[in-house]
């Protein structure tokens, strides 16, 4: 099975890796050069652009930034064009609804088969091959891929026939983790209100009741105000929270939660915050509280 | 060391019994007689009234519902003003800052010394002796009640010097329950509305990203949809989120995801829900988005 | 028909004038002694206490600042107490509704009558006698003191037998005041992020669609960026907005408006603001928005 | 001055009468062709497509639904191209800035010149040429067209050389209508939920504090319950709240009242009540507080 692999960041590199490791022949592309030739090193064939990494592929993975770029290489790069009627695209990016229906529809004219699965899980989870992947498209399309989700992931969870329910779960997902930030923003500024400083909180309530990474991670910046360098960016984080109101826009959901983080995120980009560490969410809560001048 | 004990709820009663095992001398009174029954059969001397449970105790310890049930106990009941100059009262309820202070300036005025130690932790927890106690009060006081903290908890977590101070964390530690339960319920609805069952959903990020018995518990409790019988009340959830914001107000701290919760509850409050299971807030997410008749 | 009159600040003063000129006999009392003296000159009887003032009155009116004020004044002061069985009490004063069944219940038990009677309209619409007069308690109590509304304002709206019914109707409108500051806030902010002057579109939306004192007052204020001297202050309608929520509370009511405007209060008063102008409230949508440095 | 004018439904009807009762010449083109018999004997002269409408023009007017109708009767149905370079586009609709700049960049490939002017008010003010209008855009040419908004409108109010900043305007002006809806049905509510008839209090406030159209009109709706048939539809307000919010997000502006409003205009949706009149809005704050069965 010859697979194309586009989109080398910090996710994918890894799992290009893991795939490789696992005697898998890959075709690579990334848009920088440097991590190609890293991959490269590591067994992969290295591309030049887009559409040669498609170009006989049996599956196709994309894991890419965002719709745009998702749109840039996979659309107009000429990687869906190049591939062969029959072929399969694994997106495995975090994308709005509408650009997986939009996806879905050019594979279906050309031909071809698209299932999504983003997956849950930062860089060291994506190296030990222990991610979550959230998969939804045909049955048998998935089952097809599986053996590249059981490299790539400790466990694969299944939402649909769908491509787009894989997405939506993606999207709920990372809405939850953005609202952990946020609770623990305000809890620690109510705290912090009352002198009892929000570290001291931070590290009760996510050693007591919260002790998963989602919390601890994100709680522990927190608690240091240490948001450089960035795990994950407050502007990607921001343009997640985006994509989930959209999605909520569309089935008629109102997420009031989803709302103040909306609003929250905004505050933060207004305040040159986008490049800061999800983390950094938590200087709105205190910066309302008039405590942006305390440091504990 | 003679042990007066207030309360023995369903949390109180296997505190008592702890305290008791560990060797402690303890004087027991509840409103209802049954529980001082099955106390004093594992040791406890009963009591009547508030006031014969004070008598004598070099330490006082309240477990009691509320604001107004612990004002009515301790002080109408006489408890206080049955203690000797120098007695400890250890109130491990939670109550409101107010409700704090006035204790404290009624403690003061008996010279007695007050110190605040609201627990977290359900009642497997407090059977287990494995509590996390939230403590805030004198240092000196502190240290002479951790014995019977550290029968009672697996861990005491002190925050100053104020016994208000553990009464606002253990505030804020209930408003990120709350928190949790309404970030589970609007994603459940965002991933419904899309044809995801929220189960489905719920299965997936109660395993993979939030694996803690916070998530697990309410978030099991949403995908059965299984509200009785209620492990903690929506009602005293509402009242919990109430005396969080209460504090909010009172340092000055805006607290959207804290309004939001505010809102729900009564929603659900205004829907005849109060009786159920605190899993029930997420009812309202489902009304609102006209999911109120699906059941999956 | 004697008139007993407490509390001559900037609405009582005026008020009691109008009454002395409509030919009242009124027996006045005010914390400080100026005001006493100027409504003194225009006829009414000066009091040292609010017993003097309410000895022998067939109606006292109180004016006063808030539930503590008027609790001390009418309570603690003994101006209740003075008064004869029989006597009506009429609060004017916004109040909550739990202290409307306060002093109902001390009416009640003193053989008093008490009906809540708040009012709409500032300093100039009260010297006018223009007020609108927002009338709740026992029918034909209220026929006993409408001469008096006559007087004192344009239009009397009587909203049902229960005194606090009134109460609720005063805080529902200032609530809708509040709201009108802040949707005026957001849209400005909104504009001017887009390079339109906050001030050009609040002039063209006040004079085109929202052309009443409500919003003219507080846009015009907004737009020039003056909040002193206050008409109003912010304190206070965050005060009121506290009053409107805990009403709502009172019979399981959601109001996410009141909520945004409760946090954005708070916001206002951690920055110091409180003794601005309500129209200050208008600072917190602008300092979200990075646009606090913005000066048009 | 030939003027062509596109979309002559219930505001652009009237507004396309008027000007040729000013004297203008009109070539007219409407979907449906009832209408555009209608103002074709007033005067205008009749076209079978938005091509022929435009040929020939001056200045070409439009007044269509939104975004996607603009786009395909302006772009697609052959309008702009049909124009001489050196033409004018005015286009009266409320669209979304990223439409209005989509706009902009067409014509100025056509050579050109567009213009923004949204409208306030309603049919019958469209009818008395009495509207205000909110212009942006380059100044000699909003001087050319300014003949044609003295006939439409009351006043022009102009707010930037950029016609999105129009557009801005428009949708802050209907945010502040949506705003006004919503505290209105909260306010009802609360007095509701203590015994005061809704439509009383709305009366009072409409009358006493907010006699303004935008209030007496949905104010009396929601008074009186009746929603259909619809001024305007609850499903356009959602959708211009939705063009206030992205133009919101594009200039990071939080607006938690504008998050308020978008979630209930969601439960709204979701409830099937789109088709009803704005007013309907306030069904949601009644059903969460359990009073959807309550009618005064």
């Amino acid at each position: 099975m010859t697979i194309g692999f586009l989109g080398l960041g910090t996710m994918g590199a890894p799992m290009a890796i893991n795939l490789i490791k696992a005697g898998f022949s890959l075709q690579v592309w990334n848009r920088s050069r440097g991590p190609v030739d890293t991959v490269a090193k590591a067994g992969a064939q290295a591309c030049d652009t887009p559409a040669d990494a498609a170009r006989g592929a049996d599956v196709l993975i994309a894991m890419l930034a965002d719709d745009d770029t998702s749109r840039v290489v996979l659309n107009d790069g000429g990687a869906l064009a190049a591939l062969a009627r029959g072929a399969i695209v694994v997106n495995m990016a975090t994308v709005s609804l509408d650009f997986a229906r939009e996806m879905q529809a050019k594979c279906d004219a050309l031909g071809l088969r698209y299932v999504a699965a983003p997956v849950l899980g930062r860089v060291n989870v994506a190296e030990a091959g222990k991610l979550n992947i959230l998969a939804a498209g045909a049955p048998d399309t998935l089952a097809q891929v599986q053996p590249l989700f059981d490299v790539l992931g400790q466990r694969t969870w299944r939402f649909g026939d769908v491509p787009e329910q894989a997405n939506v779960v993606k999207l709920a997902s990372n809405f939850m983790i953005a609202s952990a930030i946020e609770t623990m923003s305000e809890a620690a500024a109510l705290t912090q209100g009352h002198g009892v400083p929000g570290a001291d909180f931070l590290d009760m309530i996510t050693t007591a009741v919260f002790a998963v990474p989602a919390y601890t991670g994100y709680g522990g910046a927190i608690a240091k105000q240490v948001f450089e360098p960035a795990g994950f960016k407050l502007s990607l984080g921001a343009k997640d929270v985006r994509l989930a109101l959209l999605a909520g826009e569309a089935a008629n959901v109102p997420m009031p939660f989803g709302t103040v983080l909306r609003d929250n995120h905004l505050d933060s980009l207004a305040h040159g915050e986008g490049h800061l560490d999800w983390a950094a969410l938590s200087k709105v809560a205190a910066r309302r509280a008039g405590q942006d001048d305390t440091t504990d």
